[in-house]
This record gives C-alpha cells, sequence and structure tokens, in this order.
C-alpha cells in the first residue's frame, strides 16, 4: 500500500511560510492611467495638485458677494443686479461688485469679488434684476480649490487595486502613469495523457484535453494577474526540473498543474525537490486539493497544482492568490456571499478546509443551499450547475441539514417559483 | 427661476421602456474559447462529447473484474495476479481476465475486461499477487463515460458571463470557438470646460480634465463590455446631434456624458430630443444622478449621463447597465455586501433611489457604517476613503443612526484596532 501525504500542513501556515522565504520583490512597469484597471498600484500616489483646482459653483444659480444677501427673506427680499454669466468651461472674465450678480452654471469658475452663489430656487429674475429670497454664507453653494483633494495628499495608497473611480481620480489630477506590479508568471501544464485544446487532429485515446490551464490563467486574470501558458511537459522529472529552472530564470513564479496525484507518475514533486527548494510544502489541508503545493527556489514562489481543474481552482484561490497578493501589499476584492438554508448534510474531514460546490436557490422567500454530489475533483458539472462555494473551516466536520450558513455567490442566485 | 425635472420616473420604469422600444438586436462575434472570460454566451452551448470520454479509474489502486472480488475480507482476501500497469495518459493494451488485476492510476483508462478500481488501501501488495481485503461493486471508484456531461446536453446557456471554469469545461469537451455578445458602443464626452489626459500642455482656467469617462468605460470594463471613446465635443446642439446620428449608423449605442445640468448649456438633451426619439427619460429618480437619461433612437440605445464622475457611476451601475445585460439575457454578476451598524443618520429625498457613499469599518468585532460627507456629487475623495455604497430605496427617506444596514462593498474592509 502507497502512502499518501503524511504531513499536511494548514494553508493559512503554508501561505506564511511561503511569503517568508520568498525574496524575489515583484517586478512593476509604469503604465498609462487609462489603462491601469484591475492592476495593483506599487507606490503610494500623492497629489501634485488641487481638486478642484478654482473654486467653482457647486450649483446652478447666481454668483454674489454673500455679505449683499444677509438679511433677505422671501418677505423682504434683497435685489442685485445682473451684470454677466459664468458658464461652465468659459468663466466670467469681469468683477462682481457690491450689489452684483453673475449668472453661473454648476461647475463653473466663481468670478472675481464673488465669493458664494445663490441658487436658482432661493432667487427670481427679473430681466436684468434678481431678487435674493435667502442669504447665502461665505463660500455657500461653492466648491473650494482643494476641498476635494489637496496637493500633497496621499490619494492612493499602494497595494490599491485599481477600479473605475480609482483611475478617475488620478486623471482628474493629471496623474498620465502610475507604477504598478507586474509578476511575470509562467504555467507549465504536466501530464503524459493531456492535449492543448488548439491542436489539431482528434484525441487518441486516453488523452484529454488540458482544461486545467483555464481556470489558473483565468482565475488570476480576473485579479489583474496575467501568466503565460508555457504548454504541455511529460511526465518526466529532468524535463520538468529543466523547465523550472530556466522558468525561475526568465519568470517570477512558475507554476505547474498536474502531475502531483498520490500514484506512480510523481515527477513533478520529484522534480522540486531535486532543485533544493528553500521551502516546501507538498500537500495541503484542503479539499479537494490536497496535492496543491507551494515551494521556494531561488527566492521566488514555484506552486505544483492538481490536474484537476476543480482542485486546480481551489489551489489558485486559497494558496497562489494569497501568496501573490501578500507579495504585493493587497488583499483580495470582498466576495459576494449569502446566507441560506442547508438542504442536505455536508460531512467533510477534520482539520481540512473543504470547499464544497452548491446551488443556491429562492424558493418562497426563502434561500436554500444544496450541495452538489460531488464523485471527483475532476467533476465539472458541479461547476456548471454550482453558483456557489461552503467553506467548511478546519475546526468543523460539516454542517447540519437546515443550518443556515453562508456560501459564496460565485453566479447569479437561481430563482424558483 | 429655472424648472428642473418635473417628471422623473423611477430608474426601473426607465430602464424596462427603454428595453421595451429597442429594437437593435446586440451584434455578436465568434473568438476562441480561451479569450472568451468575462463575455456574455450568445448562443446555448450544446456538448457533441461525452466526458469523461472513456471509463477512467476515479481513484489510485487495481483495475479488476468486480466479480472476483465479491466476498473478500481482511480476513478472508481474495488473491489476483497482477498482469500490468495502466497509467494515466497511456492506459494498458490487454485485456483484464478473471483472476487478473492491472495497477491503474487516477485518470487512467480503465482496461478491457476490467468494470471496477480496488483502491491501495484495499489490498495489499506481494510482488506479481495483490490481496483484495474489500470487494468492490461493478463500475466502483470509476468514473464513467459521460457521467460528467452526456453528448447533447446543453452545457451553458445562452446569457452566462463566462467564468474561468466556463472556459474550462468548454475546453474539456474541445469547443474551441464560441459565439459572445460585442456590442459596439461609443462614448462622447461634451463639455467646453472638458480636456483629455492625453492632451499636452497645460490646463487653461476654468478648465477641467475629462475624468468622467474612466469611470464610465472602466465601469463597463469590468463587466466584460468594451467602450470606444469618441472624444470630447462642444456643448453645440448642432455638433452633438450630427455625432449622436453618425454614431448610431456605426455603434449599438451611444452614451454621453455632461452637458444635462438644470442650467443653460443643456446641448445634449436638445439634440437627442431633435432626433425624433421613440421614447425618451429625461432625468431619473436616482441622487446622485438626477440628469441622468435615456433615449432611444433608430431602434438603439442612447444615454445621456452626468457629467460629474460619482453621478455618471450611478448612472452607468443603475441605468446603462441594466439595459445593457437586459439586451443580452444576462444579469449582474452578485455583489459583495455586508451588515453593518449605522453610526449617523442617513436623510435622503422620498420617491428617489439614493447611493450613499460610505465607509465600513471593524471595530471590537462589530461592523460599523459611516456615511461620506457629500458637497457634491464631483467630490472625488469620498470615492477614495468609500469601500461601500449604501442605497436607500424609493420608499424610503434614509435611515437612522444605529440601524443595521446592508451595503455593497466595493473595496476591502477597513479594520480598526
Amino acid at each position: 500500500m502507497r502512502s499518501g501525504f503524511k504531513e499536511l500542513i494548514s494553508i493559512d501556515e503554508a501561505v506564511d511560510g511561503a511569503v517568508r522565504h520568498i525574496t524575489q520583490v515583484p517586478k512593476t512597469i509604469s503604465v498609462e492611467t487609462g489603462s491601469s484597471l484591475g492592476r495593483v498600484l506599487a507606490s503610494d500616489v500623492v497629489s501634485s495638485v488641487d481638486v478642484p483646482s478654482f473654486n467653482r459653483s457647486a450649483v446652478d444659480g447666481y454668483a454674489v458677494r454673500s455679505s449683499d444677501t444677509f438679511g433677505a427673506s422671501y418677505t423682504n427680499p434683497i435685489t442685485l443686479r445682473l451684470v454677466g454669466a459664468a458658464l461652465t468651461g468659459h468663466g466670467w472674465r469681469g468683477k462682481v461688485g457690491p450689489g452684483e450678480a453673475v449668472e453661473i452654471s454648476t461647475g463653473a469658475p466663481l468670478p472675481e469679488g464673488a465669493d458664494a452663489v445663490v441658487m436658482y430656487e432661493d432667487a427670481r429674475q427679473n430681466g436684468e434684476l434678481i431678487e435674493v429670497l435667502k442669504p447665502v454664507a461665505p463660500l455657500g453653494n461653492v466648491s473650494r480649490k482643494g476641498e476635494d483633494v489637496a496637493a500633497g495628499d496621499v490619494i492612493i495608497k499602494r497595494g490599491t487595486r485599481i477600479r473605475p473611480w480609482h483611475v478617475a481620480i488620478l486623471a482628474s489630477m493629471g496623474v498620465r502613469r502610475v507604477d504598478v506590479f507586474n509578476m511575470d508568471i509562467v504555467l507549465y501544464s504536466t501530464g503524459d495523457e493531456l492535449v492543448d485544446l488548439e491542436s489539431t487532429g482528434s484525441l487518441g485515446e486516453g488523452r484529454i484535453i488540458n482544461s486545467t490551464r483555464f481556470v489558473v490563467v483565468g482565475s488570476l486574470e480576473e485579479d489583474g494577474i496575467s501568466v503565460t501558458y508555457g504548454g504541455i511537459l511529460p511526465d518526466d522529472e529532468d524535463v520538468i526540473r529543466q523547465r523550472v529552472s530556466d522558468g525561475l530564470k526568465q519568470f517570477d513564479s512558475v507554476i505547474l498543474t498536474g502531475g502531483s496525484s498520490v500514484g506512480a507518475p510523481d515527477a513533478t514533486i520529484r522534480a522540486i525537490q531535486s532543485l533544493s527548494p528553500e521551502y516546501l510544502v507538498h500537500g495541503t489541508s484542503i479539499r479537494p486539493g490536497r496535492p496543491n503545493s507551494v515551494a521556494v527556489i531561488n527566492g521566488k514562489p514555484v506552486f505544483s497544482l492538481s490536474g484537476f481543474p476543480v482542485a486546480a481552482l481551489t489551489g489558485v484561490e486559497a494558496l497562489v492568490k494569497p501568496v501573490l497578493f501578500k507579495l504585493m501589499g493587497t488583499e483580495a476584492l470582498p466576495k459576494p456571499t449569502v446566507k441560506g438554508l442547508l438542504t442536505r448534510r455536508v460531512a467533510t474531514p477534520i482539520n481540512t478546509r473543504s470547499f464544497v460546490r452548491v446551488k443556491v436557490f429562492e424558493r418562497g422567500g426563502n434561500i436554500y443551499v444544496e450541495p452538489l454530489a460531488l464523485t471527483g475533483s475532476g467533476v465539472l458539472s458541479t461547476l456548471i450547475k454550482g453558483n456557489g462555494i461552503l467553506v467548511v473551516p478546519e475546526n468543523r466536520e460539516g454542517f447540519d441539514e437546515g443550518e443556515v450558513v453562508e456560501v459564496e455567490l460565485i453566479g447569479p442566485l437561481v430563482r424558483e417559483y
């Protein structure tokens, strides 16, 4: 009888251990601000300008000297003389004197002399004259220069995942380029049985299409991390060792899939071991995905993931992303979750973090969580039918039927009536 | 006094009304499966193959004739003769006869003659002989041909947003290309005050950088919808009309930002009205973003959004995406949410859906939701400090201090200790 993975360590220990041993600093590049969406900022951005860069009207109305309006009321309006119009983008060149007003659009620069804006709703216009019906305080209805962001402020911190509004903030401050992390990662899929989707010809007997590469590449791409696919390697320790060794010269990290079965052809782990890693965790206490492993070689992370798509995905989420995120000083974006009633008992091993595919549906106003039957970690149909993942923590052996559980939603809620 | 938007209709009515009037069918293109991540599938994908395509072992062990193992036990093991090895990707060419077994790896094709697999754990090997310690049923530990997906099954439905596991499923079935929606959308920013980030030279007085385009383009891009930026247009009704009219010949939809202020330069809406829209909602009951409008011209949607980034973002989320998603038969992916205690009262107008920027933080094991002060819809700093959005529905005038509210998380939770 062959032994399995005897000393499984917890996934959090594996992540922390790997990060402690990694010495390679992730590469950064400068990109145009407009192309930075989804990347992780590699240095603090400090504002060199005030936003707004000038005092501007926050409403549509009349720019005035606020002291002229003091005491105004509906019963005792104060009359001012209209001397011009300040439109957004155009401004008005003159100076607002005592007893004068200038019509002004939202966003237009406040003319010289004026220090506040009376909203249309608080005035009546009568030809060249306006009647102010309510007083306005100094700087009332004015967006002050630097009010939004002042020059010298740290605007966006290193480690921030750039979302659309960050791009807008950077643009509004005139920041044309930003430094973002740009880890170079290569993925090799090992397995004599694998054929790439792009290869022509029919599948030979016993051959399967390499689908696992797509969950690895796609899942990282969704988090703004691009991966170079290096192709399929045979289950040959020497070949794998050579490619990992070469890969580490050119890339910041190497990811391998397949080859970590408990069975005979375990060339990947032998290849990694032969490269004298500074750190190696062979097998982690997650399910599916027990074969998922991490090593540090020449100060760089090397991941060896299951060849089965579902198990590899667990490895990417629980092992690869946490390590890479820590290196970049960032964290995962929040995940959508929902609470529901478990329709069936879920039994999982103790001391293992289990990721159970579930179908989450709404019926009669209640939300239910139905565990999907799994006969193997390669079962793709659970990924088709499932729209959620129930994580069972290490200190539990599952959940009971009828328990309320919190589930990560990976697709729209199914509504049944 | 100028009138505002007198007849604001609800955002849901505006979305439904627009969709009812749109006759343009969204364009589709065929893309390589490996490049389909994030797109929306435009037609059902039906499997032409069985997955797995052959009976294969689900475990590491010994392929056997199940009837040979009936009656086996730890005390009365049944001895079989090892006649070969079936490795993943290689198989074994012979036929398993009565009293024979073949060593087999997970994923390897079940050899002819065998109909089940005995796990290593349930057998003892002794040179050329193995002792089976437990019986195995027919098809025990075997992943059957077509078990995961059968030929003819609808695998992924039209309208599905393609996630990494969908790509893997398609690949595993040998699907090399898929049809996805490919709406051609153009964005024009109107406003005499606007300057593009890429333009050289210093900002003139009263000029501001067009940052709103980046929230519109980025927010749609995060949902897999690409937008062509058409540049800045002056606040000139004739120019805008001409560009919208030309845009509608080439594109499936036109988005305009800016120009929908309550104030004087409202050239955008006049331009849209002059094109005789089949449907027009000028102003919607959302806040910020009241100027956000939608029209249908020549059967195609035309959106006119606020020129302020925060208000435009609300328009994209509440108006543009719902319309485009409905046209593609898809829906928004679930959004991450969290519940917390409101630290301050939030007051909003009735009959208006209000989107309040908040900071969500954890302190002493509790989660708190702090509304951010807003002095205008252009205030970018609320986007920097905020990591959540509190939506106040139409039938409420806000929430009280201390109420538990559910908030959409747009960034990581802030942890304070």
